[in-house]
């Protein structure tokens, strides 16, 4: 409750580079709800023994990403974690698809995210995700839409995953300012691209023609014979990572969306496999080159978002088991959080605080015995805002120097 | 601890209309203070069953009204509670009187508390009430004073309760920032209206022509033969409720000045009677039509104020014995909390934080075993600003769509 923010500005005035390293692991969706049999969250429930007596030398908190009350969709929720005011910054969902692809945007470029969807006879939506198809289905026919051209400005279209694809227009005078096409139910013919402002006719146009042409190039297709695009936006201007804290950042990240966030705040992304274990292990390959790592686990907001309340203690119990290794490359500063909470009872994000532990030589421990959100809210962190635990972490790691005389 | 303020811009944003019912029990200085023998508040010391029930199910949290040491007056208290900033937004005295008599105040109009006084031979105060005369007995001499006309205005005076009354000036060119002519002591003249800024000049003219013409018409009068006039004050510019919320609230207040505050924000105002039990009734039958409950219990404050701390403990058992007819009522989200502490030890508003009570399907419960100030201060919720509440209880409601991509 309004402790006052540290500006960005302060931090950067104070930030030293040192050889000292912390390692930042997010477990997106981290936290949860009870059971309603026993009462208990997934964290909870979950056999933690080393999160445990690492809960017993380490500080807790309780961190709002956004703000109270507000579910944070993953772009706020990794700025907050970065330093980053979420309301001051925000990422729009095209551009956040560009870079998860690695599409070298440019910083006119328009970028949608485009989503691959099954129309009827009437051009009705039947399934806005197309039945979900497979990369190795949508990936030719993002082949097939990069036929298309248009007068006035240069198409791209990237594959994603699954039925997921992004759209990105180059030219002259374009404006993100577009309504999405996507109607948010099935039953109902998609959108026309609206412009929401005068500037973005133009850009309006050009979409709706894509559209148009993509259903005929999309004609013969039984299950992906339509489109829908959201999130019309162009890269923000974010203070790289490097200039606010002197840091040398990598990230490691299965999903695409977390790679292209983390390079938008100026990190290295290191390639790495599809596995938690295969992420561990490229964070050995590389720990001597770099003195900042963020490691996005994906799976447990996977098993709330299905809902899966056993899955999702098994993925911690997982996470648990890997937490000796992490802790063998011996870093000066450890973290671990959430972006978001992810309760399976609710199978969404939700607007919880997220749980933070934290590990230095220099922390006074709490008297916790385990980590959960219950736990985090006593811990001695406190309630805090995300976006002040970067200062945290530079000053546990010694990289930030004494304000004022 | 740092939760920024979440704009109310991205609520009104986030806002999404839904089924869904929050009931928001306001009572009146609800906090306290240590009885000097037992070192327990009014809180602790009452016998709550239903409430130390609730309070296991809940969140609690203990919450600032305006900002550490401010002691809140009933508008910014309410204004805090609902969703207002109480820097940008001050509702003036005169208004909120205005308002809670259910005067159709213009913008443009000033409205002025007024409070009869007695008067010496010499003109000084003898008391700042005019010994409380009932409003029986000041209602006609309100009637009395609607004959004074003064050139270049309209005068409209209106009986509030008891000693208290309300001017309002109606004309063009008139200015709120005169200052009060209540000196706050016995003993001295009151002041002469004072314009504190030069287009004030003409009203502060109007108001001490108004007064003098007032005591001649009050000369008879042994107890209410002079006025104070307090808070001089135009409608501010609030957003309403129902915009920046998608609310249809009601409100059921038994006092004016809460029933002006609310209607000030846009909820309608249910008529209802002098007793709690009347406002359950209230409650009950107008549960259909909206979607948002204010209801404001008031005597826990008047004990408070009265420094009757055992029928302030009293207040709040009979409060306790009312909750399971709130509960029956099945809001999703159900919220209790108060606009300020009124210690009956001190006999007066003070600045200490309310505690929150927040109860929702989607709450982790603490594992608080009653409801008081000091457990609240050690709930999951923490320590928050009011003025986040209002998110807070949207979000329980699944009323607040996800924030960013």
């Amino acid at each position: 409750m309004s402790e006052p923010t540290v500006p960005t500005e302060i931090l950067r005035q104070l930030a030293r580079k040192t050889p000292s390293k912390i390692l930042l692991l997010v477990c997106d969706g981290l936290a949860g709800l009870p059971h309603p049999d026993t009462g208990l969250t997934e964290m909870e429930t979950a056999r933690t023994p080393n999160l445990d007596a690492l809960a017993r030398r380490s500080m807790l908190g309780s961190a709002e990403l956004v703000g109270p009350g507000i579910t944070p969709g993953s772009g706020p929720g990794h700025l907050s974690i970065f330093g980053y005011d979420p309301f001051r910054f925000l990422v729009g969902r095209g551009v956040l698809s560009a870079l998860g692809v690695g599409f070298p945007l440019h910083s006119d470029d328009v970028a949608a995210r485009m989503n691959f969807c099954t129309l009827d006879a009437e051009g009705r939506i039947l399934d806005r995700r197309a039945g979900r198809i497979p990369t190795v289905e949508s990936a030719p026919l993002v082949d097939r839409l990069r036929g298309i051209t248009l007068s006035g400005a240069e198409v791209f279209v990237e594959p994603e995953m699954d039925y997921r694809a992004v759209l990105v227009l180059r030219g002259a005078g374009l404006s993100e300012h577009v309504a999405d096409t996507d109607p948010q139910v099935a039953g109902v013919p998609p959108l026309a691209p609206m412009p929401m402002h005068p500037a973005a006719v133009r850009t309006a146009e050009l979409a709706g023609e894509f559209v148009a042409r993509a259903r005929e190039v999309l004609r013969d297709q039984s299950r992906a014979n339509g489109l829908l695009l959201r999130g019309f936006s162009r890269l923000p201007e974010l203070p790289l990572i490097g200039d606010s804290y002197k840091l040398d950042a990598a990230a490691i990240a299965v999903y695409p969306m977390y790679r292209g966030l983390a390079r938008l705040v100026g990190m290295t992304i290191v390639p790495t496999g599809a596995t938690m274990r295969d992420e561990i292990a490229t964070l050995r390959a590389c720990w001597d080159q770099h003195d900042f790592f963020f490691v996005h686990f994906k799976y447990t907001d996977s098993a709330g978002e299905d809902g899966d309340f056993d899955r999702k203690v098994r993925v911690l119990e997982e996470i648990d088991g890997l937490i000796p290794e992490l802790l063998a490359l011996q870093p000066d500063v450890f973290a671990l959080t959430g972006d978001h909470s992810t309760p399976a009872t609710m199978a969404a994000h939700s607007w919880h605080p997220s749980p933070v532990l934290l590990l230095s030589r220099w922390v006074l421990p709490d008297d916790s015995q385990r980590f959960t959100e219950r736990t985090a809210r006593r811990g001695g962190l406190g309630r805090l805002h995300m976006s002040q635990l970067m200062g945290l972490l530079m000053a546990h790691a010694q990289k930030l120097l004494k304000y004022g005389a």
